[in-house]
């Protein structure tokens, strides 16, 4: 080995951890710059808050429900009946700590930013988590109506298990129905991550809010939104893109707009939505049995037992050049 | 430290754990209701059963398999070319134990869901996955063929790099063609699994048994949906929002739909769909090298060489009030 | 125990192993046929390349990044204002090595695929990531407006909290503010990851190469599409499903597409774009203050404070058979 090869290397070295040095340097400089901006309204900061509602903690929250609502498809061992009790009453503890704590958290964030130990608070959310869990079975057999929903509307379908395992509407409804009691017990903030989360995974948007019926099913999703105050019947079927949404929201005086109105459609029983149709406003009412056809864009009601279908675009077929 | 601060905390401590106990103490009542309400046609449950098919496990063999599609891309290490057949040996063998485990299971879950030992799914699971992983050299060619017609189609794609590195379209074809395979091997679940989990990272919904010739491009893919029965040409090109899907479908005697038909459409070789076009339809086909326009719904066949381009909607023009 | 059921489990075991073994036995088969294949236009590999870009060190570099964005949000620990400059500190010195590490690997991998120890690059790479860090401050300024625009905007927020908790749009503009800030340094593929990172997270497809005012909107967000060269206004608001693409792009005389033109339309101060509507074209342009409706198909400008609507579709209302 020569040693030009190993005086070439050391200067290399001293090169390289000079540059590093002169960049570093900088740091200090960067992070007051950083740290001192954040003290107005250029910067919407959370500092000195008691509580972050986690994000992360109510994923594993969802998962954990979705195993207490479908018991045994989704835990990495299998379940036998005869042991059930134990397997559900292991989760329901787990769950009762983890979701309490979250509802604690969400309450102490909107009582007072600042105080950590409210010991009401943390009582009060140990009590809706009871509220809660007592609607498991309810949730659970609402979810049935959607699965047998998804079986008898989808002629892909090849089993009652395919769906629970595979497909994204039953999913994000796992979701929005839990996510819906709680945000009918008054939970601020939590029930608004859970359907955000379950928005980013599937792609499906509904506000927890929204009141949806029995045998609800939504196919491959992707696109749809379901928006606050929408009142949805039983056995309505939803497909890819369709939005419930909102017409122009009136302002007040001051020119904020006001909030807590019926700002989306109602949607009578058995109603069928096709893809990337979108129905707007609070006084929309899509009658019972109706049908509504793909890309139609409805702002009007529309009577029980209609078919609305898009005019046939005139298309123009031309040879290309 | 005055006596009375302390004497607080510890009134403080024994109220939250009194607060403690009443909640937690009904707990079991809960366990008892969630578990004894599990045995009707209002919960769905997958107890006893032998085996559960892993989403998490097909995950991580998906990404196993991109690894072994795109050799150096996505490892956490660089790969030498002296040492790819070590690198490649190593992983396929790691594939070929969790698929193989995988898809006995899901073998053993269609052949009777509760017989945990059969020997013949075991064998069947492992021939399987060997049929599946000598067909990774095609995979690997239809791959390319649909990276070369990324950068083809894209302006904005800078290198193929930059393509195998972040398009989404790639990785939605990756997954549906290692599906797809899995799929005419007559393995399922695990197929639909798959799709789903693509769907799920970048909202483009394939069906497994959908049939795509070489050279597809899906860009940017946003809620895409390719149904079940659709066939697919060569060198087609497709944006985000194009549904590829069903019309109503027919439903026997007895009023249960009919599984199996072909209900989705034909596209030849050459054709462009633009973004948000919906084509519908088992007996729809779109002829060779024709182009569909944006927001197009087309129900009935087109022949080869036309453009279809939906006639310029009366747009309103008016000073805003 | 009897012997019999002994003698069975051996059988049982020897024939798994030998099935085991007929298989296992094929991989060395495969391991060749999926090594040697990878030497054509069939394959594309990233082989004795020194660097890789990562994917993953982008996402926790994400992560980082919106901590310092927002301070005490998202981390798994309260923040003090008292301790926000060690917090702030900590946090930047661990953004700078791995930021420019990837920064570094990104300029390696387009200065040369093959050189590991380009001191330069290594220098540039520091370089680049000190001007980055320098920018958090009017980021941040950028990203307060368009919380501010959301609240403003969307009667369903119920604070400023909730929006940055949880709303899917103010994850895509924390991402692509960053993003865009390294791609007018000139740093490739990177910016696109992360681009491509938050379209798999929240279904909003922002190219790193647009320009975007302050106080944007998204609403919902699904399936948005915002091209590589639109520009885009201050106060400007977009609904789901909104795309700003390119009409057909020319090609040279060699048949290959033209990059690096102007393809995407420009967007006005104070436009509000309605869910699903389709803009195209590099020389189209809508005036300030301009409204698009939902499902509008433009490829034409639009003077300033214009109302443009979809025409009336004809629906057709029929009693069901």
């Amino acid at each position: 080995m020569s040693g030009e090869t190993e005086t070439e290397m050391r200067k290399c070295t001293i090169l390289s951890s000079m540059i590093d040095n002169r960049y570093r340097a900088e740091i200090p400089e960067i992070v007051d710059l950083v740290a001192s901006s954040c003290s107005d309204r250029n910067c919407f900061d959370h500092l000195d808050a008691a509580v972050i509602p986690s994000r992360e903690a109510m994923i594993e929250i969802i998962d954990l429900l979705r195993d207490v609502l479908f018991p045994g498809y989704f835990g990495d061992q299998t379940v036998d009946r005869s042991v059930l009790p134990y397997h559900i009453g292991n989760e329901i503890t787990i769950l009762f700590e983890k979701l309490s704590k979250q509802i604690s958290n969400s309450i102490i964030h909107d009582c007072d930013r600042y105080e950590e130990n409210c010991t009401e608070c943390l009582e009060q959310g140990q009590e809706e988590t009871i509220i809660f869990l007592k609607k498991i079975p309810e949730i659970r057999s609402l979810l049935a109506s959607d699965i047998i929903a998804a079986y008898e509307g989808d002629p892909a379908a090849k089993s009652h298990d395919e769906i629970i395992f595979s497909y994204p509407g039953i999913f994000a409804m796992t979701v929005y129905r839990s996510a819906h009691e709680l945000h009918k017990q008054g939970i601020s903030i939590i029930p608004r991550i859970m359907t955000e989360h379950a928005h980013s995974v599937v792609g499906i948007d509904i506000h927890p809010g929204a009141r949806i019926g029995k045998g609800f099913f939504i196919d491959h999703g992707t696109g749809v939104v379901i928006g606050e105050t929408c009142e949805i019947g039983d056995n309505v079927r939803v497909y890819q893109g369709v939005t419930l949404g909102s017409l122009s929201f009136p302002k007040d005086e001051t020119g904020q707009i006001i909030r807590g109105q019926k700002r989306h459609p109602t949607i009578e029983d058995d109603v069928i939505i096709y893809s990337n149709a979108t129905i707007l406003g609070g006084d929309t009412t899509i009658g019972a049995r109706s049908v509504i056809g793909g890309n139609v864009w409805l702002t009007k009601s529309v009577p029980p037992d209609t078919k609305v279908i898009i005019a046939e675009p005139d298309l123009i077929f031309k040879e290309k050049h």
